[in-house]
């Protein structure tokens, strides 16, 4: 069976797992220890991060950028990445932003200060790191809004791989109880949209020990 | 004519020229100074960042990751990605290892400390992070010479994105004089391949006012 190496709160494994569920490519989902460093799994991504995905043809294909191209190329029954030259772009600048950029600003500050560090023992939150991280949402949030407001789906009037990064940013902050949704009506509505596509139900449900989400993270109508 | 908005030491400007070289595709190529953030630029690409593509049907293609997609979709002829999935997924995997993990990890600490903080006036290097830029450069000198000595090039039996990738990071190292090329003789082979392509010639011609390259920069045979 086809296997997703990831971790719950990984946002580049819940984007691959968004892609599969769009694409209703089955799938067995297993966790990986990353900071164990297993040989066999260094043998298939030396980056030693998640995801990773398994055929069981034996292709083994690391960094959930290659795997979403991937799947668009080997299953391109349902695109995520658009038909026409221009879209093809857009979605895929898009994807880069929020893999990257949002990332970067955003899921890496607050994720990394408010729940990995305590996790790996490394030490109390950087109060200032988790400042710009705050910081650094509110354009992010307008942005979206205005995305959203624009346009039928992110990068245009299809569901697209670029709404599938967005969301998978977003729901990991989510669960850690970062986003204020009230502060941009487009975005929510956007989100909301997103989070009841059969797709993302699996996400709802994950949960990890010792970090509760708050109420409304699993709430269709939040 | 084609426009590639650029910035002579950016290494993701440059994996973008070396593409359009390989894949000979005649453009202009215009500085822009992200740093005073023009107007029509923004439109083009909210993150304003550099590299940008402009085709004369007046599609604007921001990101170097979705151009060269774009490049290999509209201009089929010549592949840098590869041909079957299998090595789709391992030219993608080493591109974003390059364009992401290496350049976190060791292009990002050198050069802004060593080069862009003095000019943009933000104070003095700071030691550590350049220490921890040149350590970080030890493994993936290995790595890249491992991947040299084990295949014809580093994704495997043709020249890819991958190659791209790689040498646009180490073009940039190589011009502030941060790579010391007798550590690794498979990686030193391997770059004085790509290097003597023609779509490196104008990389190697490129110069930065106030900073001069070392004297091997240009040099085929170093
Ligand atoms: N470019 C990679 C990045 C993956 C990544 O950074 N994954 C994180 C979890 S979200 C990870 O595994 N981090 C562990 C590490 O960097 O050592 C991708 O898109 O798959
Ligand atoms: N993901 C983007 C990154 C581009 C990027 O970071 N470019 C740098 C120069 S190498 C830049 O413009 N930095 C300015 C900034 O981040 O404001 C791409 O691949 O094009």
């Amino acid at each position: 069976m086809r296997i997703l190496y990831h971790l719950p709160l990984s946002p580049y494994s819940r984007k691959v797992r968004l892609a599969l569920g769009e694409k209703r490519i089955p799938f067995d989902l297993r966790s990986e220890r990353i900071w164990e460093r297993r040989e066999a799994y260094l043998a298939m991504n030396p980056a030693c991060t998640v995801p990773v995905l398994t055929e069981d043809n034996g292709l083994a294909i690391a960094d959930s950028a290659a795997i979403c191209e991937y799947l668009d190329e080997a299953y391109p029954e349902v695109t995520l990445i658009g038909r026409t030259l221009a879209e093809r772009a857009e979605v895929r600048r898009l994807a880069c932003w929020f893999d990257g950029k949002f990332s970067t600003e955003v899921t890496r500050l607050l994720v990394y200060e408010r729940h990995l560090k305590s996790l790996m023992g490394r030490g109390n939150p950087d109060a200032a790191a988790i400042r710009a991280g705050y910081q650094n949402l509110k354009p992010h949030m307008e942005y979206l809004g205005w995305l959203a407001e624009s346009r039928a789906w992110l990068a245009g009037p299809n569901l697209s791989l670029a709404d599938l990064a967005a969301a998978a940013q977003l729901s990991v902050l989510d669960y850690i109880g970062d986003v204020d949704w009230s502060v941009n009506e487009a975005a929510r509505e956007w989100y909301a949209r997103v989070k009841s596509r059969p797709a993302f139900r699996p996400l709802l449900t994950d949960r990890v020990s010792g970090l509760t989400p708050p109420p409304h993270y699993a709430d269709l109508d939040f």
